[in-house]
């Protein structure tokens, strides 16, 4: 490496990659044309792209819990994918309840139709939909959804405080149907309701619905069965979006847009297994981060979208990336000795210009990032986006050239630019970092779909309660 | 240093620091009581505490803007602060203001009161009051605050789609006025009130308000001068929140929340001059730091406030410590060699335990973090409270004892617990990060009050917006 690390724009001419509506551009990472050609050996050894289609066709790729995981099949047009049979059949449930709340049909108890839905979710059953709904949704909804995740009082206030509860319908989600803080946040919005006056069972099953993995949830909640929208074991949570954890954007912003949204992922995946290796949008991502992490030692991505409506795409990709491959063990159980996943952070691009762009600049640490923006604007403000993508293409040249640019300080930065932002376009962008993430987890030879880390803090936070009570 | 690095606690009996309704506890740091007097030796020899007087004084600690930084006058109760008279009067116009506004004295144009504020403001100017009004805001206020911050049509059309013109309040704030982000944004925003009717000088200075320090930017906007609140070139953006950048929270809060805010403030400035240094919140937080940084090699910290109301100090935190202290030339002009701030990111706690928490456990790089959290809620569901906390308590202890720990990866924590959240103990939090900051600065030799790192990307894009307009 020279005294600074060189840029792939230097060595390799075909920088730019464009699929499903969607243009990355990695000129400005630090490689050579030949680090470049190792790295697509080093996919072709590891047979990253083999892994994939093993994923997909339903092996057991999560051995610490037994489980497939096959999110893939949530959003696949092909019968052949496993359970695509099950997958259809709760997707149309889903339509169908969507619809009947969009047209009227299913009213609250009081006979008013429903206006605000509050998502009862937290980490996977909370960010997924929260990022979708802040990118697409109208700027006065016909129908609001809220999310209530941190067992807060001040959030449930502040939710329940603005919404009519004769018009609000809870769609408690969670996979495992054990989770503290999703439970204890279900039975005081309950409460609420009963408090209201929608006090018995029937009325209830007017307001409360579950996304679940557990097959006897809605028993355990005296509700019908037909309130319960299945998902399953071999959803992950951090990938579950596609699932009946979708249910508040199916109603929310329609079945079509849902449908899109699904076709979308659903392109970027026979586009993940179909293209060439050196055409491939995931896999080039994949090994960029993985070449950054281990090469360059660069330990933190900052994720930075020039659009307001892709602002929540931050959290919900740290968890999918942090929560999947923040582990320091292989799947064989030994240690890794080398670095795994990236910190994922990051915020709003322009915003963050005036905010630690300073630090990307001109701090003692290295950095790698994503700018990303749309070409065509989602409004009608021209000067707004001529501005405004003038800046993330501005910026994504100067947080390349960093003041005091030395070996130890320096940036790697990719641009993706998505033609317009649409349910579709979305879903592809969604997906594509999925299938980053999973990529990235074969290359490191590890499982990206347990977390036994957070365990521990579970066991603990019991043993705290339990003496908080005098136990 | 031990395979895995020591815990404070383990030699050192003086962990826990209780100031102005805080209490902070080190007791998980990693490093010995004689780390720690070592570190206290440095403060004094550095002389820590006395850049901090001399700032205070009105020293030109910001040598390349040729300016001084005192924030720390704008909440002085001591008339001998610097700018006592101006500070005090500029204060009591903003306090008359937001009574005749609360009042329903100072109504719109067509004589409805004013129910909502949008702030038209970027960096400094909006995340300060963001995270203030955040954490204290009523469930349904009287008068509701917007930030429009990025140059996004999306955002705007967001905004101005909820609110009522003829009740509407823009208060565009910009220290220089200049900001290219908030010119374009409060144009389009003024525009929309023109097209709703509000076209004349006469009715526009009802609906239009400025915080800046540009003294003619008033006669700019062809507004009357009692519609420009000053704040000085003294006061830097990122520590601005205390001054008329703080506007909209005196209308929609009240005049006596601010002050209480202010109040708190002060008591933390108080604390930060007189305590010993071994009771000094604000210097152990930055000697803390400082030894993560340059000792742990630990490259990025986490803030995770136990609480919705303090969910955007994070994004307030970043731009404090990261613009402040991510510079790699010191205050002599000359290179550092060794490492100055920390990347800052984070979030809801409780959230994240469900996100990133298996990266912090688990993953393969070391971090710093503070969990804060309230003894006292402020809300009436106590079980919320009592699992909120007792997972505050749990995940404390649960991220030191790492999975895999070793002497690559490890964890340092602090706790961070609030008696109450009120308006004075928030001012005293984020005076103490702000003290943080500037203590951090005299420890690398850094100036904390410029920004020349974010010029380039303004040159640069300047010459791309020439280009689209084909010049």
């Amino acid at each position: 490496m020279s005294k600074t690390a060189p840029f792939l724009a230097d060595s390799h001419c075909k920088c730019r990659l464009s699929a499903c509506g969607l243009t990355l551009d990695i000129s400005r990472q630090r490689l050579t044309d030949s680090d470049w050609s190792t790295l697509l050996n080093l996919a072709q050894r590891k047979d990253v792209i083999g892994a994939q289609k093993r994923m997909m066709h339903g092996a057991v790729v999560n051995p610490t819990e037994g489980r497939q995981a096959l999110h893939t099949s949530l959003r696949s047009h092909s019968s052949d994918s496993p359970f695509y049979a099950q997958v259809q059949s709760v997707l149309s449930k889903m339509r169908d309840f969507a619809k009947a709340i969009r047209s009227g049909q299913w009213r609250g108890a009081s006979g008013k139709p429903i206006t605000d839905v509050i998502n009862i979710g937290i980490g996977g059953s909370e960010k997924g939909p929260h990022a979708v709904y802040h990118a697409l949704r109208a700027v006065n909804p016909a129908i609001r959804v809220h999310f209530l995740s941190t067992v807060d009082g001040i959030l449930l206030d502040r939710i329940l405080g603005t919404v009519n509860p004769e018009q609000t319908l809870l769609i408690v989600s969670s996979k495992s149907f054990s989770t503290r803080e999703t439970k204890v946040n279900a039975e005081a919005a309950i409460e609420w309701l009963k408090l209201s006056g929608i006090d018995t069972p029937q009325a209830l099953a007017k307001h409360v619905v579950l996304a679940t993995a557990k097959p006897e949830a809605y028993q355990e909640m005296g509700l019908p069965r037909d309130n319960q929208f299945d998902f399953w074991p071999w959803v992950g949570g951090r990938f579950s979006v596609w699932s009946a954890v979708g249910l508040p954007l199916v109603v929310a912003l329609g079945p079509e847009v849902f449908d899109e949204f699904l076709a979308g992922a659903y392109e970027m995946d026979c586009h993940m297994l179909e293209a060439a290796l050196s055409d491939n949008l995931p896999l080039t991502l994949a090994l960029l981060s993985y070449w950054d992490m281990t090469q360059l030692s660069i330990r933190s991505h900052c994720l930075l979208p020039y659009d307001e409506r892709l602002r929540e795409l931050v959290p919900w990709l740290q968890q999918l990336e942090m929560e999947s491959l923040g582990k320091s063990s292989g799947l064989d159980g030994c240690d890794i000795k080398g670095p795994t996943g990236q910190a994922v952070w990051g915020g709003n691009g322009n915003e963050s210009q005036h905010s630690f762009y300073q630090w990307l600049r001109a701090g003692s640490v290295r950095s790698s990032m994503d700018l990303v923006w749309c070409a065509k604007s989602g409004h009608l403000h021209a000067h707004h986006h001529d501005v405004l993508t003038a800046n993330a293409r501005a910026q994504a040249e100067a947080l390349i050239h960093r003041e005091n640019e030395s070996e130890h300080y320096f940036n790697a930065v990719s641009t993706i630019e998505i033609d317009e932002l649409t349910p579709k376009t979305l879903g592809a962008l969604m997906a594509m970092y999925e299938h980053k993430t999973t990529m990235l987890a074969t290359l490191f030879g590890i499982n990206a779909f347990d977390q036994p880390g957070v365990e521990y803090g579970k066991k603990l936070c019991r043993e705290i309660e339990a003496k908080m009570r005098g136990e």
